[in-house]
């Protein structure tokens, strides 16, 4: 089985470096950047660069993993010259625009939306790690859209990266990510920004930075072109989590100004409820 | 050498669990807890629990370990009754108003006013953990109102813990915490608070959850009181780095209204640079 991974950064990279070693796969590498074309053959993440048409030509599976916008741009181009067998899947981080732009194109049945709930907050193939989807869930969206056997290839190379898969649909999908993943990204760029603003006559200030503060500032190093790309693909559901998020801390700030402990205190219980989510 | 440390919490715990351990050193616990007595002693935190009297009566050196509004409260009635050559140190996240609430105490010399920079979000005696502040950073203020030798006794004490101890001034450590630590602590309440809401209505939003979320959110399972405390008494600091917080991520709400991908990344760009400052 070919499988062809458009994208090589840490998603890309990733998969490709436990499919690659998969028994009878044979996994081809594209990028449009030399240096992560050479990087991910020296790490060994793919047998082979080949170029886009030479993937279209020969892949029995297509992975998209790149920024969502680039991927919205070519999913009906590569649905217009795929092999009737092939499957292809994008991995991206948003679903309703990526599933419009295709809903009415004629072989829509060969394309799986999928994105599978993984990464680091780091980039590049070089950020590719074995074992990153171990463990973890994989979201697929109109999964009736997709021909049975296309659906089913795309579960099982899922599965066979240790993923288990649910389905959704695509607006549902954008609205939970957009709080559950992509309010936190913001927040995180935002707190970054908002540290490195008062650095500037305080240098001094991050010898005082603890773990505490690592943890909720670790998303800003993400990659901003993945990250502005999902941003702006999933502006309705976003900007609603970022409204409703910056009125709780409108709320907390007046509540902080009026020593209101006793209110701060019942939200702040309230909000501790967050680790019987993360248990579950 | 006696040690008491008053209040047997994550922190105070921790401490206990370290200073127990060296030679020639007895740990008395002070708590009002029952639970969290029994706790200690169980856990092996401290050699005995004592009240606070006793405590005074006895030690070499006391530790106020309990939330920031309780140690402005018992600090100057402890001060009132110290033997002469007894060290009186606070371990609080704020400390300018603590200062100040003792700036014209006739024995304000035998306090130390400091604040071990190490934590976690877990709280009480069971959350203590042993090396917590190794390795990490030790803050005194107003060293120049601590006598020579409670400083130098304050100071060891923190060297034996594998702590580095830098000084500022009261008001410059409030401003700089409000910023690497507070901010941080409000960030991920809120972030909670805000997801917390949302599922009301979608119970299945947490199964999307992954370790981005955990990341950014993790602040928010830290022990309500202790912040509320800290919150208040960092009042002016918290919510201009609030202020600030806020103003940012309405200006890049409006940015991804308006799809301004360009200047999103050049602002994530920025924010990326926080890597620098967490590498150093």
């Amino acid at each position: 089985m070919v499988i062809s991974i458009i994208g090589l950064g840490l998603i890309g990279g990733s998969m490709a470096r436990d499919l690659s070693s998969q028994m009878n796969v044979r996994v081809y590498g594209v990028d449009v950047s030399i240096v992560h074309q050479e990087q991910a053959l020296a790490l060994g993440l793919v047998h082979e660069i080949v170029d886009l048409n030479g993937a279209i030509a020969e892949s029995d599976v297509i992975i998209l993993a790149m920024p969502v916008n680039y991927v919205q741009t070519l999913l009906p181009t590569i649905l217009d010259k795929v092999q009737d067998h092939t499957t292809v899947i994008d991995v991206g981080s948003t679903k309703a625009e990526i599933c419009a732009v295709v809903a009415d194109h004629p072989r829509r049945a060969r394309y799986v939306a999928a994105h599978p709930l993984a990464g680091t907050e780091f980039s590049g193939p070089q950020a590719a790690l074995r074992g990153l989807f171990n463990g973890k869930k994989n979201i697929i969206c109109e999964p009736e859209r997709s021909a049975a056997d296309a659906l089913d290839t795309a579960t099982k190379l899922f599965h066979s990266l240790g993923m288990t898969t649910t389905h959704l649909s695509a607006e549902e999908h954008d609205k939970h990510l957009a709080y559950v993943s992509h309010l936190s990204h913001v927040s995180s760029f935002m707190l970054g920004l908002t540290v490195l603003d008062i650095e500037k006559d305080e240098s001094q200030i991050f010898d005082l930075a603890s773990t505490g503060f690592e943890s909720t500032v670790r998303l800003a190093k993400s990659n901003p072109k993945t990250w502005s790309a999902i941003f702006s693909k999933n502006k309705t559901y976003l900007t609603e989590a970022l409204q409703s998020y910056i009125d709780h801390l409108e709320n907390f700030k007046q509540l902080i100004s009026n020593n209101d402990v006793d209110t701060m205190e019942a939200l702040m219980n309230h909000s501790n409820d967050i680790k019987r989510i993360l248990k579950s």
